[in-house]
C-alpha cells in the first residue's frame, strides 16, 4: 500500500466516506490494513507497477519487474514489522505478450515469493490492449508484537533510517531489498514508535508519518545517508546527492521514530549487521519537516513526491 | 480469481514451480486461495477489470466501474460459499482522470463494500499514460462450512445453475448480484460437492470444474435456463439464445454440482426465492463436456472463452 502519491485529497474522501469499521482496525493510509479475522488478525496490503510510471521494459526484464512487483507489498510488510504469510498476483499483459515473458515475469515474482517465504497463493492474468501492469496483495501476520503504524512517533523520538538513500532508479530500484527481517529484529531490540518505509522518498515518506503522528521533525543534512547512486546520479544531472537522497524514492529502506535511549542503545549494538542505521534527524512539536544544514541553516523540507490532483485545484 | 482466459498453460507452469506450501492448502486454480492464518484459515482472492477488455468508459460510468471491479471478487468468494470480510482495491488511473472520476470509481467500489458487508480496507492508487485498470483482493473466511472447490464433482451428480445465462454484455455485467447470501443459503440446504462462478461463461466455467474434478458431463440444452438479454443479442446478431447463454459469460451466477438426492431436495424447496436454481445436466465419468439437444442429438461442448496463449502455439 504505497501511500498514493499525493492523492490524500482522495484517501482523506474515502477515510470520510467509509468512517470506522469494527472488522477493519486500521484502514486506509497506514502501510497495511488490519482485519479481524479470528485469532491472530489479518494484515493486507496491495501495491500495483505500471510500465511507464514505475518501470521501463526497455531497461527492466519481465523477471526484474516480477521481482519488483512482490518486493513492494513486503516492504510494506516491513514497515510494520509483519510477517508476509501469502500472496496474490495480478498481471495485465499487454495483447502481444508472449508464454516466455509471462513465465519470465512470473519467475521473478516466485524469486521474491521463495526468498522472503511468501508463497503466490493465487492470481488473476488477463490481456489488453494496454501497458503491461503488475499487482500484488500480501497476505500477514503480527510477528509476535503489534504492528508498527505511522502514528506513533513522539516529540524527542530520534528519526532513524536503514541503508542509503537516493539513485535507485539507476537500477537498485529493481533489485532491493525488502526490509522483512530487518524490521523484526529492530522491533524485538527496540520499541518502534511509528515506521515507515520509503518508496516516495525520504521527504515525502517523513511526511505522511508525521501527518499520521501529528507532530513535526528537523532533519539533520550530514545525518542523512547517501547513497554511491545518489552520488552518480548528482554527476549526471547537478542537483546535490543530498537532494536526490531526500527525494528520489523508490530506496524502500525503513525510517523510523524511536526513543532516545532506543536511539543510543541501537548505536552502541546495531542489530542489523552490516547494513547501515543512521539518527537523521529528531521529532519535536509542530507540523511539517525541517531541514537543518552543517552551517546551521534552517529550511522546510517540502514533500518532494509528484501528486496527481494537486495540479488540478482539487488537492 | 477468475480463472486466466486461457492461461492454462501458464497456471499449470505456476503449479509446477511453485510446489506445495504447508501455509497454503489450496493453491492457484480455484476460486479464492486457502491460506494458514491462525482460526479460522483466511480465503483470498483477487481480479482486475481492464478498459477495453472488461469495460468501455463510453458504456460504463467510473461508478458501475468501481461497482464491478468488486462484485467479481466477491463473486469469488461466492463461489467458495465464503464470507467476505474485508477488500484492498488499486486503480490505475489515466494521467487526465479528475478528482471527481476517481471518486465516482471509489463511491462504486463503497457501494458494493457496502451492500456486502465487505468493508475497504486500503488500497493503492497510481497515474499513468494507460488506461483505467481497477482491481480488488477480497479477504474472506469460511461462513460456518468447508469453502466448496471446483474439484469435488463426482458421477451422478447433478448440474445446478442459478439465474439465467446470456447476454449480459448488454449491460447486467455492470449491475450484477454476486450471489454471496445465496451460495451461502445453498450451503446450509445441501452437500455442495463443486462449485464456480459464471465469470467467463457455461461452458467455459462447466470446463474448469471438470478438469479440476477429473470428470465429465452432459449438458441438457432444454435446461439451460436462457436470460432475455441472450434473446436480444440473438436477434442482434443471429447467433441463437443458446449459443449466447453458454458462452457470454459474465453472468456471475453459480455453477454447482450436487448429489441427485439432494438436487430432487432442492427442486421440492427452491431456497433462493424467486431466482432459478436450474438443473442443467449430471456429471459423467470421461473427460469434456457434450451437449444433448432435444430431439438427442449430442454434440461437444467444448469451451468458448477467449484464449491468450492459445493462438501462439504455446498452450
Amino acid at each position: 500500500m504505497t501511500e498514493p502519491k499525493g492523492e490524500h485529497a482522495l484517501i482523506d474522501w474515502i477515510r470520510r466516506r467509509t468512517g470506522e469499521a469494527a472488522s477493519v482496525p486500521i484502514g486506509p493510509g497506514d502501510d497495511m490494513a488490519r482485519v479481524r479475522l479470528g485469532e491472530p488478525d489479518a494484515l493486507l496490503t496491495t501495491d500495483t507497477l505500471l510500465e511507464g510510471t514505475h518501470f521501463r521494459l526497455d531497461e527492466a526484464s519481465p523477471r526484474q519487474v516480477g521481482y519488483k512487483a512482490l518486493a513492494v507489498s513486503l516492504s510494506d510488510c516491513a514497515a510494520m514489522a509483519a510477517e508476509p504469510v501469502a500472496a496474490v498476483a495480478w498481471v495485465a499483459l499487454p495483447e502481444d505478450a508472449r508464454m516466455t515473458f509471462a513465465e519470465a515475469l512470473f519467475a521473478g515474482l516466485l524469486d521474491a515469493a521463495e526468498r522472503f517465504a511468501c508463497p503466490i497463493a493465487g492470481g488473476d492474468v488477463t490481456s489488453w490492449t494496454g501497458g503491461l501492469a503488475v499487482g500484488t496483495s500480501v497476505l500477514g501476520q503480527p510477528a509476535g508484537i503489534e504492528p508498527v503504524r505511522r502514528g506513533g512517533a513522539r516529540p524527542g523520538d530520534v528519526l532513524l533510517v536503514t541503508g542509503r538513500l537516493g539513485g535507485a532508479g539507476l537500477g537498485r530500484h529493481l533489485a532491493f531489498v525488502p526490509r522483512v527481517a530487518e524490521a523484526r529484529r529492530l522491533a524485538r531490540a527496540a520499541n518502534l514508535h511509528a515506521m515507515i518505509d520509503l518508496s516516495d522518498g525520504l521527504s515525502t515518506d517523513l511526511g505522511h508519518l508525521l501527518r499520521e503522528s501529528g507532530v513535526g521533525a528537523e532533519v539533520d543534512a550530514p545525518g542523512v545517508p547517501v547513497s554511491p547512486d545518489a552520488e552518480r546520479a548528482a554527476e549526471a544531472d547537478g542537483r546535490t546527492p543530498l537532494a536526490h537522497a531526500l527525494s528520489d524514492g523508490e530506496d524502500f529502506e525503513l525510517l523510523l521514530a524511536v526513543s532516545a535511549e532506543d536511539a543510543a542503545r541501537l548505536a552502541r549494538r546495531p542489530p542489523l549487521g552490516n547494513l547501515p542505521l543512521s539518527a537523521v534527524g529528531r521529532i519535536v512539536q509542530g507540523r511539517g519537516a525541517v531541514l537543518l544544514s552543517a552551517d546551521g541553516t534552517r529550511a522546510p523540507l517540502a514533500p518532494a513526491g509528484y501528486e496527481h490532483f494537486r495540479g488540478k485545484g482539487t488537492g
